[in-house]
């Protein structure tokens, strides 16, 4: 399975700093490196270099020393790609780096393309193929809970449960088609009962982590949280208040399917995506009634509704909206942020407690965003709503959308499976049911693959990794 | 001099990529990193980990793992700082980093300053001052010539040289300062005519590093090319061509003495810092003077004038705006840019080679910046105009302000030495003058310096070098 190739790439953060890797991987990497390496000390032939270990010399321009580096040695198959490897560490300037690579690639290398070195770790067997997911979730996590995931993803933990129900699976099957082989007789050497067993064993497996995977797409592309709320209720400064904060790390993510930017914050550790809403407006009911529509589209977006009022603008119109806007949070954490008590006396907000919608059974928090009063309150409750249980070393969550859908094709077969086995259904159907959902639980860890899925995959890796 | 805590880096670019390297020096660096790194081959403990090694295993959070990492040790003295180092090559997500560091840091480490690790270097002797300024310049380098010189002084030509003169300086100085201690004797240990002989050789050798600097420092901030011309001419057509080429790199810097940002352009190697001009207008006698002004302030500033005129503009007044501007250019290379010429037929052009300004003996280039005819041309001339010689290996060039501020008071010390002893004055003074060269010399390499000297060279070092 693995090219012929030798390929190399600036694996470290492009641009410049102190200093950059470059990784050099396949059967000439050592070779490659000795046409413009000179160690300081030759002891041996540098093609000759031991593995895991580093040598300190000159990389060489013909006669002139582009850089002073350190050269570290991976011989196959102890390598992060299973190949020879060889990593430069030189100085982090972009012309030292740009141009190693252009000595590397005239003396034989080939630019690395994204992915490229995962790619072969995972065509040499070194890790399978949601193990290779994985890698590129651990570089993108910037939470704790998104980290601890990627990384049991990473370590297989993932993989060992999938490759586990496949091997039983494939028992069956085997002596299923080994029934077919003897054709009329009639015998049974898979055991029915048993299978059945199985079959709901699996079943209740994986629908545990299909059911995963709303927890997982929450750690790992952030907890979806809409702001609703009229204009000028303080959602903006709010908003900034969350966004600012040193704890907080703020990022942009691009959405997948949206053409919009959006915020996500870290709050202990876990991540929410905060969903912009343009705010309702109180201009005249037909653009109330358009602006209602647009929050809706807005709310099934998320898992939690943060709804904002201004304690200082009671009306009966906020119990309208109210009516229109609870029904839709139905199954949604729903808190209510009364904004500006700076402006209250205690006796206003008291009675404000007693009078306002106390029909709706929602977490109330009373703050003043301007003032950053009671603001941790409501990062706590968002912390609440989010519901995230604590990973531990073992739990399995998916989080890849790839996984995700196959595992939900290998669900409707092994239900079909079962049907079959209620039914007793001729052998040679079940079988070919089962051999379904071996298929689809190989296309997770990648037992089973094409060059398309694998391309796929890759593509969104970065080059060097 | 080395300190006893131990520092710790990410060294490779901030941000998330591929891979990681965070750094780890002092006496604690191996034992610090034991209390959080797993070696997955447990053959001997980590803490006797031989040199020049790596190992792969999991850095530890308490019972969780952070992540599967690389591990290099450097035992003292052969590492980049001369102490025990280690360097932990990680999954390159920011969390990750962070909390390696975080790790780190609760366990004894404590984060590098600014340039810490090279500073390190230097105190421990593994380089010279001028060697760890060349570091930071060798990492900022974005051209072949500024490489090579920054290289060059990394790897201690220039050093080597001063280091040379200053001992030469030592024997002369040791001996009339043995004169001194016989007294009234009258007894000459030193050879006058030698001494006479020596400061003459290092006055020429000093004279030529001052001269070098301003070579040096064309080749590390670029070389100033200021273009004029009247608004509308095509000015910004030009630079943006230029800019935009894919073989210029191009880049920010923030001057040093200026709060304006000029953009650096890499023609064949060599850099160009462009100096925008306003343009000067044609509002008005009184606003053309002033924007003449401007623009001599600026033509002060450059050593290349690029002098662009619209093809189809010509008239008296550009005759005017030659003798404002052609005397001030004297000291400087004058390019005269004719824009436009795609407006102009084969006729016109002729015509206007004979008729433009015949007694002006600058280089012309017709071009069209619009349809990028000629530009080359241009570019060829600013490569010649530059007139930057071809560096090799062991050229000493200056391209450090503080190098050619010490230079250039040693000297002053060295005229005086010379001065003193072609008058015969008395030994005690000569002494006096050597040794103040000598004491200028040895600020160059850090044979003498002070905290305050080494604060503000490091500050400017990135964290992690």
């Amino acid at each position: 399975m693995t090219s012929n190739s030798t390929i190399c790439a600036v694996s470290t953060v492009p641009g410049a700093g102190g200093i950059a890797v470059i990784r050099i991987s396949g059967k000439e990497a050592l070779s490659i490196t000795d046409k413009i390496y000179e160690p300081v000390k030759k002891t041996t032939s540098f093609v000759r270099q031991e593995t895991h270990t580093l040598t300190f010399g000159k990389i060489m321009n013909n006669e002139n020393i582009l850089d002073e580096v350190i050269v570290a040695v991976f011989r196959a198959p102890n390598s992060y790609t299973g190949e020879d490897a060889v990593e430069i560490t030189c100085h982090g300037s972009i012309y030292i780096q740009q141009e190693i690579l252009r000595l590397l690639i005239k003396n034989g290398c080939r630019l690395a393309k994204p992915g490229e070195f995962t790619q072969r770790s995972f065509l040499n067997g070194k890790m399978d193929l949601s193990q290779a997911e994985a890698v590129a979730d651990l570089v993108a996590s910037a939470s704790t809970a998104s980290h601890r995931m990627a990384m049991n993803q990473m370590r297989g933990g993932f993989s060992k449960e999938l490759q586990n129900l496949r091997s039983q699976l494939l028992n069956f099957v085997s002596m299923i088609e080994l029934e077919l082989d003897f054709g009329e007789e009639n015998v049974e050497f898979a055991d029915r009962s048993q299978l059945l067993s199985l079959a709901l064993n699996i079943k209740l497996t994986i629908t545990k982590l299909v059911k995963s995977f709303q927890l997982g797409n929450a750690i790992k592309n952030g907890i979806p949280v809409v702001i609703v709320g009229e204009t000028n209720v303080g959602k903006s400064t709010l908003l900034n208040h969350l966004l600012n904060e040193e704890r907080a790390i703020v990022s942009e993510i691009h959405g997948t399917t949206r053409d919009t930017i959006e915020d996500v914050i870290s709050i202990s550790g876990i991540s929410f995506r905060l969903i912009d809403t343009a705010g309702l407006r109180d201009t005249g009911n037909e653009i109330e009634i358009l602006g209602i529509e647009r929050t809706y589209q807005k709310i099934d977006q998320a898992s939690i509704v943060v709804w904002m009022i201004d304690a200082t603008q009671f009306s009966e119109k906020i119990e309208n909206v109210a009516e229109k806007i609870i029904p839709k949070t139905k199954n949604k954490r729903l808190i209510i942020v009364i904004n500006k008590i700076d402006k209250l006396s205690t006796e206003e907000r008291l009675v404000l407690d007693d009078e306002f919608l106390p029909q709706i059974p929602a977490k109330r928090i009373y703050l003043s965003a301007k003032y950053k009063q009671n603001t941790t309150e409501l990062e706590e409750a968002l912390i609440k709503a989010a519901d995230i249980p604590k990973l531990n070393e073992n739990d399995v969550v998916v989080s890849n959308i790839r996984h995700y859908e196959a595992l939900s094709k290998a669900l409707e077969s092994i239900n079909r499976v079962e049907k079959g086995l209620k039914k007793a259904i001729s052998g040679d159907f079940i079988a070919q049911d089962i051999r379904e959902c071996m298929h689809y639980l190989g296309e997770i860890t990648g037992e089973i693959s094409t060059d398309e899925v694998l391309g796929n995959i890759f593509k969104n890796f970065c080059i060097g990794k």
